[in-house]
C-alpha cells in the first residue's frame, strides 16, 4: 500500500501557514461538537521513527482544548503491564463519550515490538493477533466511536535526514533503542512488516489514513484535514436502520437439567471443610505460580449465588481476590463501552477475580429490557468470546457457573426471604417482576449457555434446587481447574468418594 | 501501650458462635446504614505476622455485601509505586462516599518496611513521617470519613505457634521474608518499634483499637463490636455548630505588582523561540533523570492561562507530559475527598503535568461562593501545604503561578472575546458575575500568596497585563527550576541579556 503513496508531495510555507489558520479553528470547532454529539473519538498515530508524529501531536494539541482531549504513549507501558492481556492497557485508557483520545503509538506499534522481542524472549511479553485488532476495532466502531487511524510514512532518505537531525538536537534520544528495533538500519524489513500490517487491518470500518510525511507542512495538513473531515461525515450519519432479529434456533440446555440432585446436610458439612482446605492450598500455589484467575456467577435470582460464593472466598485468603458485585451500569459506567467495566477490573497476577453477575447481562437482562438494541446483543456473542480468548491467551483461567433453580424453588426463597427480617431487604418488586419473565429468560439463557460455551471458557451449569449440592459443584469444580492448571494429579481418592456422594444424590 | 494489654482474655466456642450471629448480622446492618448515610469507612488492620488478620478479615468478609466493599492489600505495592508520594497508593484507592475499604495491612506497615528497607538500600523507597500519617488521618476523619485502626497484638509463644501451624498447613508462606522484616526472630526489636509507632499516631480523631489477639475467638468479637460500635456512634454524631472565620490580617501582595511591565512583539518573538529551543533539551534531560514536574496555573479570568500554557507545551514533546484542566468536581469527583482528584492525576516518573487551575480552587472559588464551609477551606491551606510537602519529598519539582491583571484589562478582554466569533464560546455570565466579586477574589488571593508560599512550593506572580511579557515569564521560570534540578549552570548570557530586556520594558 505504502509503495502507491505519492512521497513528492510539498507544501509552501505561505500556503501552509494560512491553510493552518483555518484548519486549526476547524479542529477546534469539531472537538466540541462531538463532545455535544457525545460522540467519543480515537485518533492513532502510527508510522516510521523519525517521522516527526510528536510534532504533529503537539501542533494539534495547540489547536485543542484540554478538557476532555488526552494523549495516550505506548512507550511508557511497563513489563507488568505486557504480561496483562494485550488490550488491557488501550481498554483502561478507552476515552468517556465526548472526549478525544490520541495514541501516540498504539496497538500496533505494541504488536510490532512484541512480536520482534517474542523472536528473542520467548513467552515474556504477550502477542496478539491482526484478528484480535480487528475485533478490537469493530467494537469501537460499532459502539459509535470515531477511530481515525494514520500511518505516517517517509523513504529511507528523509528518515535518515530526520533522525540525524534529532540526535543533533537532543544530543541522544528519549529513550535506548535496541538493535532489534531500529527501523533505520534495517529499513527494508520493517517496511514488510508495515505494508504486512496495513493490509491486514485496512478495513471498511477502521480504514488506514496514509500520510507522505517526508514534507512536514503537506503531513500535518493532510492530518488536520482528515481529521476534521472524518469527525464531520461522522457526526452528520444517519442512523442506521434497525437490525432484525435473526432467527434463532430454540437451544434446551436448562429443561435437561437434573434438580433433584442434593446431598444431605451432614455430607455436605464434612465434605465442604475438605474442598475448602483444598483450595486454600491450591490459592497459594497459584499465586506463588502467578496464575490468574477469573471466575463469573449467573444464575436465577435466589439462585444462590452469594452463598456459593461466600463458601468460596470462606476458603480463600483476602490477600488474593476480589469479589466484584456487577449490578447495572452507573453513571460513570455509563459513559463507557460495555465491556469497559470488566477490562478495568482484571486480576493482578496471581490473584482471582470473583464477578457476582458478569458481562453476560448483555444477552440477558440488557437484551430482554430492551437496554441493549437487537444489533447490540446480537454481535455481543462475538465480543464476549474475543474478549474470554484473550484473557484466555494472556494466561488467565476462566470458570463459568450458571446456578439453575425451577420456578417453585424461586417461589419458595423469594417467599422466605420476604418473610425473614434479616433478609428482606434482599428481596424488591424488580424480582418478582422479572420472575414473570422466566420464558423469556429461559429462552435468551439456553442460547447464552449454548453460543458462548467454549474450550478456554466453558460455562457449568450447576444443578441448585439443593443449596448443599450447589456450593460442593462450584468448589469442585475450581479446585479441578486448579488442578489443572498446576498439572497436579488429582487425588483420586477423596475424589472418588466424594464425585459418587454427589452424583447418587 | 501494648505492654498493659490482658492477653490472657479467651471466649468458648459456644459463646464465640453465639455472639458472632448476632454480631454478624450487626455488622451487614451498619454497611447498610453506612451506605445511606454516604459516610464512606476506612477499616485498617495492623498487627504482628501470626496475628490471623487473614482470617479475620475474611470471617468480614463473609458479613458483608460485597457492592460497596473492598479489600485492599498493600503487600501488592509494587516498587515503581513505592517511588510515588507516600500516600499515593492509598489516595487512588479511597473509597467513594458510603463504601467501605479494609486495609489488610496499610500506610503503617508500609512506612515500617520503607524505614528499615532505608537502612539497607538508602533512598530506593519512599519514606513518610508520623507527622504525615497524623495528618491523612485527619483529612479523612474532618470529612466525615471514618477511620477505624486495629493494631492485633499476638504474645512471642502465640506468634511462634501460628506461624508454625502456618507452615505446617500450608508449606510455605504466600511470599519469603527477608531476614530485616522477620518479626518472629527478632520479636523485641519489633515490639520496640511497633510501640513507637503507636503511640506516635493514637489521636483523637483516629485512635488505635488494640486487639489482645492470642485467642482468635476472643479477637474476631472484639473486632466485630468494635466497627459495630464505632460505626454506630459516627452516624449518630450530630453535625459540629459552625466554626467561625478567624479574623484574617490583610494581607497585600497583587496591589504591588508593576503591572507596567511589558515587551515589545519583536523581542518576544525572538526571545520565544530561544527559551522554547532551552526548554525542549531540557524536558529530555528531566526525563532521562527521572525527574517529575507539577506545575500549577492560577489567575483572573482572561488571565491568559491558556496561552501561557500553550507557549509552554509548544516546546514540548507530547510523550512527557499532560495538560489537567480543573473545572468544579464532576459527579464521580464529588463523591471523594477534594484533594483525590489530584492524587489520581500525579504525573508518571520524569514527566510533567500542568494543571490548568489547581487544588487552590478550595480557598478561592469554593471559599467565596460557599461550596465550602469555614472549617473546610480554613483547614486547607494546612491540607494543601502537606500534599505539596509530600510531593516534593518524593522528588517532585512544583512551581505555581498567579497570572495577574487589573480590572480594566479583564474588562478588555471579555470584551474582545465577546466579539471575536472564534472565540465568544470562551465567555459567559459567570465571567461576568465572578468580575462582580473583584475585590473578596483579591482578599483571598492576597491571603493564599502568602500562607501557602514555600520553599518547596513557591508562587510566582505572574504580572500578565502584557501577554508577551508573561508567556516569557513563566517559560523562564520553568526554564530556571529545571536548571536548578539538574545542578546546571545557567546560561548567564542569554540570561542577562533577556531578563535586562523583560525588566526593563
Amino acid at each position: 500500500m505504502l509503495e502507491k503513496l505519492d512521497m513528492t508531495a510539498r507544501l509552501s510555507k505561505g500556503k501552509y501557514s494560512k491553510t493552518m489558520d483555518t484548519l486549526g479553528q476547524k479542529l477546534g470547532e469539531m472537538q466540541r461538537k462531538a463532545r455535544d454529539a457525545k460522540r467519543p473519538v480515537i485518533i492513532v498515530f502510527e508510522g516510521w521513527r523519525g517521522a516527526r508524529r510528536g510534532t504533529i501531536i503537539n501542533t494539534m494539541m495547540q489547536q485543542m482544548d484540554a478538557r476532555g482531549f488526552k494523549v495516550h504513549s505506548v512507550i511508557k507501558i511497563s513489563d507488568e503491564e505486557r504480561k496483562m492481556p494485550f488490550f488491557t492497557y488501550f481498554w483502561q485508557n478507552l476515552p468517556a463519550k465526548g472526549n478525544i483520545a490520541v495514541y501516540h503509538r498504539s496497538w500496533y506499534y505494541l504488536k510490532n515490538e512484541s512480536d520482534i522481542h517474542f523472536m528473542a524472549e520467548k513467552g515474556k511479553w504477550l502477542e496478539t493477533s491482526f484478528e484480535h485488532i480487528n475485533n478490537f476495532e469493530k467494537e469501537l466502531t460499532d459502539d459509535n466511536y470515531i477511530l481515525i487511524k494514520f500511518f505516517l510514512h517517509v523513504s529511507e532518505k528523509s528518515q535518515q535526514e530526520n533522525l540525524t537531525q534529532n540526535y543533533r538536537t537532543l544530543g541522544k534520544a528519549w529513550r535506548e533503542i535496541s538493535p532489534a528495533y531500529d527501523e533505520s538500519s534495517n529499513y527494508k524489513m520493517f517496511l514488510d512488516r508495515y505494508e504486512k500490517m496495513l493490509e491486514a487491518t485496512d478495513t471498511v470500518n477502521a480504514p488506514w489514513h496514509l500520510i507522505a510525511a517526508d514534507d512536514l507542512y503537506n503531513a500535518q495538513v493532510e492530518v488536520f484535514s482528515s481529521i476534521v473531515d472524518v469527525i464531520d461525515k461522522a457526526l452528520q450519519e444517519k442512523p442506521t436502520a434497525e437490525v432484525p432479529i435473526r432467527s434463532v434456533t430454540a437451544y434446551d440446555v436448562l429443561s435437561r437439567v437434573d434438580l433433584t440432585k442434593g446431598i444431605s446436610k451432614a455430607d455436605y458439612k464434612e465434605k465442604l471443610i475438605k474442598y475448602q482446605e483444598r483450595l486454600r492450598l491450591l490459592q497459594i500455589e497459584m499465586f506463588q505460580a502467578g496464575y490468574t484467575t477469573i471466575i463469573g456467577f449467573e444464575g436465577w435470582d435466589a439462585g444462590g449465588k452469594g452463598g456459593a460464593i461466600r463458601r468460596l472466598t470462606a476458603a480463600l485468603d483476602p490477600l488474593g481476590f476480589a469479589v466484584n458485585p456487577v449490578a447495572s451500569p452507573n453513571v460513570v459506567e455509563r459513559e463507557f463501552h460495555y465491556l469497559w467495566r470488566f477490562w478495568i477490573n482484571l486480576p493482578k497476577r496471581g490473584t482471582i477475580a470473583i464477578f457476582d453477575r458478569t458481562w453476560y447481562g448483555r444477552v440477558m437482562v440488557e437484551r430482554l429490557e430492551g437496554f441493549a438494541t437487537a444489533a447490540e446483543w446480537q454481535r455481543a456473542y462475538d465480543e464476549i468470546k474475543d474478549m474470554e480468548a484473550q484473557w484466555s491467551e494472556s494466561g488467565i483461567s476462566i470458570a463459568k457457573f450458571w446456578l439453575h433453580i425451577d420456578k417453585d424453588e424461586q417461589y419458595k426463597r423469594f417467599k422466605e426471604r420476604e418473610n425473614n427480617p434479616v433478609k428482606n431487604w434482599k428481596i424488591t418488586d424488580e424480582d418478582w417482576r422479572n420472575r414473570e419473565k422466566w420464558d423469556a429468560y429461559e429462552g435468551a439463557v439456553n442460547e447464552m449457555l449454548v453460543r458462548t460455551d467454549t474450550s478456554y471458557a466453558p460455562w457449568t451449569v450447576v444443578e441448585a434446587n439443593n443449596k448443599y449440592y450447589a456450593r460442593l459443584k462450584v468448589l469442585k469444580t475450581v479446585i479441578n481447574m486448579f488442578e489443572k492448571k498446576l498439572d497436579k494429579k488429582t487425588d483420586k481418592k477423596t475424589d472418588k468418594k466424594t464425585d459418587k456422594k454427589i452424583d447418587k444424590k
